[in-house]
């Protein structure tokens, strides 16, 4: 019962040095974001926040620092995996330095992207992780209340932000090479798109063309389809669209997971075996990915690494500002080859 | 060039009311937020708030009402696509009610469902969704911000707060009823926790039984088997011990989708066919079970119904306070029959 009869028992600062055997100020640094503390020192402070139970109360925080500690996280598409999975590790990075990430899904709407990269207008969020879909430039550098933020994702604004990406055509590459040594010659590609294409439409495209005028392979409009947008429908009509071709190919990279589980399913409807009939290659390595039957081959994005940039470049200017230029930061990802692609 | 040039030219509240042909004051109630607004009238403003690119500036509006028009939603389990698919019905109910949504991952941490059931202090947060796993009720009412506050899923904490859930009783019931009526005799269930099983696996592990029960089927432990979480892994794990059994189960019910589907994986992977070896079905109705080969049979709850009454009973209390007592509203639940549990 004593446990719980008041706020004096509530584990505070000092009992939270003591247990990590460290000062008052180092555990304040490492619950305030601060960059400057060594990753071993941060870790046994972090078991002692865990262990002891200890929270920040933010409003007393933001009293006595100036910040709150919380953090907003915005992306286009909520009910894409990629971006949920890629989200519980900015959770965690923001957890490790001792914030409270809240998200915000902007449907890809410029307006919504513009209202959250000002951080909705609270005061109580200290900086913004963006991965813009619609958004234009001027409208970002225009912004009415420029705080600390730091984009994620292909699209290149300039040297007006922090940002965040895997180099896309190289991956995009990548996975279509995968394709070509398998001995696939009529190799399709899922996730054009025609008007107005995404970054991600524009760069995965390259890669994929770059890697069959590499390998001296015709490159065909047909083979190509256009899609709406980058969900298991989507995926799973352009496939469709592919089945019907008098010449249909032997192999589909699609630009997402999402994608390419829907144009499986497509080709299992239309009585296909994957990858006997027609091989499929994915891209983000969702968990649903390796537990779809056949399981899917996809290239990863390093979501721990983009999400520990992502949170250590926002805090780093949270706490420094813009006193450096803008930086660019490419985390890695690799070709996962799993059944979906198997040479017949 | 001359829309961009300044804030001036930014469409306002009279230009809505114009566009809509209504009056200033209408526009107004639905963009805080009022439930005393006609529906077909509400739809003819959102239009016109669309079609125009209206944004309230949710600062001038906090000034002006006391209310910021942003609410936050908190779900324990953010990588699960069931939260995320319902996530988007309620930013979508509190769009129409001109209100932006914030959302919290709690990772089922009682002291981060604590923390934004009292808005993590953040005085832009006029109330909160959450949906609980870990929270205990004492800590729930003692709770440091007693803001609006909307429970979601089967975790009864009494009359403290409105609450919006489907009945899992029946619902779990309808899914085993649904394989004894296929002809399955030998059915088993993944999904029950021991220590500590949550609300949801009380109740689905209780539908199961009470129809094997109504069958005169017998309930075995075996048949159960124990999981941790309520994702994919669990539920290979969970398939793999049944098919272990000297009597294996011809039929398993899930607790949810994703363990389904983890279980499906692991049928696979074992040389099962599913459903000619052994059938399944799922709980949640994501999309993924749609497009998975087999398709997975499922439990479908009303998840824009959860949402609207979710919104519209937390918009209700922002506005009206609580002089009427605490609400449970129940919307409904189809079974969804596809190939996953087709008798052989």
């Amino acid at each position: 019962m004593a446990g719980r009869m008041g706020g004096s028992t509530a584990p505070r600062l000092k009992d939270v040095a003591e247990a990590a055997g460290v000062s008052v100020k180092t555990v304040s640094n490492v619950v305030n974001g601060s960059v400057h503390v060594a990753e071993e020192t941060r870790a046994r402070v972090q078991q002692a926040i865990d262990s002891l139970g200890y929270h920040p109360n933010v409003m007393a925080r933001r009293l006595r620092t100036g910040r709150s500690g919380v953090i907003a996280l915005a992306f286009p598409e909520l009910p894409s995996p990629y971006f949920a999975e890629l989200a519980v590790e900015v959770i965690a990075a923001a957890r490790r330095h001792g914030c409270t990430v809240l998200m915000d899904d902007t449907a890809g709407d410029p307006g919504a992207e513009l209202r959250i990269a000002s951080g909705l207008g609270d005061p109580m969020i200290d900086g913004v992780i963006l991965s813009p879909l619609g958004l234009d430039q001027a409208e970002l550098v225009s912004r009415e209340r420029p705080i600390p933020l730091v984009l994620l994702g292909e699209a290149d604004f300039g040297p007006v932000a922090d940002r965040v990406h895997i180099d896309n055509v190289a991956a995009a590459r990548a996975a279509t090479q995968h394709l070509i040594d398998q001995g696939y010659r009529r190799i399709g590609a899922i996730g054009w798109q025609d008007p107005s294409p995404r970054a991600t439409a524009q760069q995965r495209l390259l890669g994929y063309t770059q890697a069959l005028e590499g390998a001296e392979l015709p490159v065909e409009q047909a083979l190509f389809p256009p899609v709406r947008s980058y969900f298991r429908p989507d995926g799973a009509a352009a496939m469709r669209r592919l089945l019907k071709l008098p010449d249909r190919p032997e192999a589909v990279f699609c630009f997402n997971d999402l994608m390419a589980l829907g144009a499986m399913r497509a080709a299992h409807e239309a009585g296909l075996r994957v990858p006997e009939d027609i091989a499929l290659v994915g891209f983000d390595d969702v968990e649903e990915a390796e537990y779809a039957i056949p399981s899917l081959t996809t290239i990863a994005p390093d979501k721990t690494k983009i999400a520990e940039a992502a949170v250590g470049a926002l805090l780093d200017r949270i706490a420094n500002g813009y006193t450096e230029p803008s930086r660019m930061i490419t985390p890695g990802f690799r070709l996962v080859v799993r059944e979906s692609s198997r040479r017949r």
